[in-house]
């Protein structure tokens, strides 16, 4: 993004204001908009907050920006064409719809990491940049040429990619199935979106683990759905509490990660699978896997899927490449049945017209290359690499103040604080220090736990950021 | 797809019956489902109709299916499992949500194409497979490493190609505009999802041109949205029908495509764009215009955007590649206030996580090339031509039952019917003889028109095709 030049002679301060008129005067922010705060120009900029005052100076001074004390400062409404109080009141607009924005703490978070990119990262849930395989992909894609379709994609997605997932399916995941089965999407990001707005209906209650990862997608809320919880131990859920808000609530629908489950790492056990199964075809209940997680397995098999056992049809199963390659392909994938699979191409096509090829047809190239296996089980070990750094450090800096159990695979480590502590103010602090986390309640859970993402950081951040949020810790204690 | 293997010694009819077991058993046609219909399958693996019927009478004697008269062939509910009956109702769930199917007349085209890839096809609204710079993307994508970041990208797009469109859009749309005004998105389609479903909220009323690309979107229905039609003649709409509209409907926001409009080909004359800024001014009204044709202009400048014009800040702008370039990138662009961007930035992280950097890497490399702007030029010829081979087997084949105004610029030919015809028993005997194209009632039009899309069909399709089309339009007036 725009930074003033410091080698330019023009002062810092004109340089902003000149930036500001130009963006003011392009529409980016109309007549009567609030700029952003001068803190926060400041931060943007990396310039002291006395540069921006004097660059607002300057934009008053010409009649183009007011300020007035506690509402910050607006574009005039005066200076811009004849009519400008007619300018559309596009803040009112950006209000409404019924789509809910993303919680404040994931908000807070993303815009720390865009404002200084150099905190330390145990929040985003993805892999570091040295963990996808960039080098397999970079020669696979000069090996082939993926130009050859430009047009507009099957809605269900890319067939040799559909086909290539059939293979994979078998080969990893113990599940069979046939390409006319599968769809794909941008992630598992979108197959939960395609569910949530197609197959439920506002005013429908579905069951969640708690905590889990659905809790910190408004997408839930926004498709209007009431969420029931279904408690997760060491073990996975408990399937009778499935029965039992059916009973009370009649739940339309459950949501699971049974394998090295997001945050807490666990992996449903296999007694209580057979329950689940017993259950779900009790009541005639679908059941969504979210399983990206699996293949991460730091030793022995990765555990198997629902959907591998799935006899009575119960599972909507969900794969992604984003935790196992790179997210940045934005390719994950959907088994479903026929009518299921019908529904929701059809639905997607109305909301982006389905995917590019060129990194469908990578990933169709990357699964079925020699390069796939090797990758999986150098990030096997690399993860397991940095899970042990991260709970080295923890035991160093920490010994006293924290509680986890350690994951046997997946990205994540869930972490309990043994003091009670404000989950806000503790992610201040530790951005301060140049660290950021998940606060546990994002995931729906009680607050006083801490999500950490061991696979993002750089292996040598890992040490540093657990010093750091150590330090922001113990602030809030003692004080 | 599956195909039957004529060379086998296996016979057809057991081929087809041993897949569909296959399919079955794997949970896509669940207990008690429909499987497709003997005619329907018999299209799809190319078989005899009575081939099928050989397969069906194969899995009923296994007792895998059930055929009822009336009610189609189902998948047993006794065979599988011990309670079969409760597998999840997943028809009940496929109807399910508030997201709308698309069109009857849409499915049923897209349907036909899958079936028969020879269909000469004027309805898809894109561009031929020669017409795409498939040559000079896989030049660059051979120049250029495209790996360096594959984690999740920035939600409002990836940064580089909001720079190259900063610079395209004030050389060749005449729109100056700053990278953190642009956001990328996949093609149009998701801007105006985006649009739908975040600024707006159900119940809003909006209006459209009519005839107009909008109406065979269902999004604007399922977005809950009430909608009202501005009539389009050979100069655009009259900005005073906006005026009536609001001050009955209190219209919150207006879509126009004023350049080339689609499908009707026209451009916004001059004088009522002034008259348009006017009005929206007054109202304080936004406008979305979309602008996806105008740089396929056939002779002379390509028209401005609304956007170039835009002092009061009215209009929100969406452009896109999928015309001008290459539909399979699924690349778009909006330009939008800074609150807008903010708002729908965030949305779209929920609903897909943003696009793969991949594309976006390489439409940044493409616009910056040195082959955009021949590949412009020779687009634009070849368009040009085309639009003339149509016009004149139009003019040869059917000289006194159509009547058009010829398009400077798209894609598309809108085509009045001088007898009165059905519109899909028009689509249905056109599928007959091996043509597609849209019936103009998708566009909310009266029935009588045609859209034909001369960019889509190869060359030395066109008078062929129309010559189908001919005989199906004869065939209906005759009868």
């Amino acid at each position: 993004m725009w930074k003033p030049d410091r080698q330019s002679k023009k002062p810092l301060y004109e340089q902003i204001s000149d930036h500001l008129e130009r963006r003011i005067s392009y529409g980016e922010f109309p007549p009567g908009s609030l700029l952003p705060s001068e803190r926060k120009l400041a931060e943007q900029l990396g310039v002291n907050r006395s540069t921006v005052i004097m660059a607002f100076a300057e934009l008053r001074s010409m009649g183009i920006i007011e300020s007035r004390t506690g509402s910050g400062t607006r574009v005039s409404r005066t200076k811009w064409g004849a009519m400008p109080k007619h300018t559309p009141n596009w803040s009112r607009y950006a209000e409404g719809g019924s789509f809910l924005p993303n919680l404040p703490f994931m908000r807070r978070i993303r815009e720390a990491l865009n404002q200084h990119p150099s905190l330390i990262d145990f929040a985003s849930g993805e892999l570091s940049a040295d963990l996808a395989p960039s080098d397999e992909i970079t020669t696979l894609m000069n090996e082939h040429r993926y130009t050859s379709h430009l047009g507009y994609d099957n809605p269900q997605g890319y067939i040799p990619l559909r086909q290539a997932l059939v293979s994979y399916l078998d080969k990893y995941r113990g599940i069979q199935t046939t390409e006319s089965s599968v769809m794909i999407t941008s992630g598992s990001q979108q197959s939960l979106y395609l569910i949530t707005q197609c197959l439920l209906s506002p005013g429908d209650a579905v069951a969640i683990e708690d905590p889990s990862y659905c809790y910190s997608l408004p997408m839930f809320q926004s498709a209007g759905l009431r969420l029931f919880r279904l408690p997760v131990d060491q073990h996975g859920i408990c399937p009778e509490d499935i029965r039992s808000l059916y009973k009370k609530h009649r739940i339309k629908m459950v949501f699971m990660n049974p394998n090295f489950q997001n945050p807490t790492g666990t992996v449903f056990s296999i007694e209580r699978r057979k329950q689940l199964f017993d259950v779900a075809s009790k009541l005639g209940l679908p059941i969504v896997e979210d399983d990206p997680f699996s293949l991460t397995a730091f030793e022995g098999a990765a555990p198997k899927p629902l959907k591998s056992m799935d006899s009575n049809g119960s599972i909507l199963y969900i794969g992604s490449f984003s935790k196992i390659a790179a997210s940045g392909l934005r390719i994950g994938w959907m088994v479903a049945p026929h009518s299921i699979v019908e529904r929701l191409a059809d639905a997607r096509q109305q909301m982006d017209f389905g995917l590019s090829v060129i990194p469908q047809s990578v990933a169709a190239q990357f699964i079925k290359s020699s390069y796939f296996h090797p990758h999986l089980e150098r990030l096997q070990i690399q993860l397991q690499f940095k899970r042990d750094l991260l709970i080295e450090s923890l035991q160093k800096e920490l010994p006293d103040l924290v509680k986890f159990i350690t994951p046997q695979g997946g990205l994540h480590l869930w972490c309990k604080l043994l003091h009670e502590v404000h989950d806000g103010k503790l992610l201040e602090e530790a951005i301060k220090r140049g660290v950021v986390f998940v606060p546990g309640s994002v995931y729906g859970s009680d607050s006083g736990f801490v999500r950490f993402t061991f696979a993002r950081p750089k292996t040598e951040e890992i040490a540093v950021g657990i010093s750091r949020f150590a330090e922001a810790l113990r602030a809030l204690i003692v004080s």
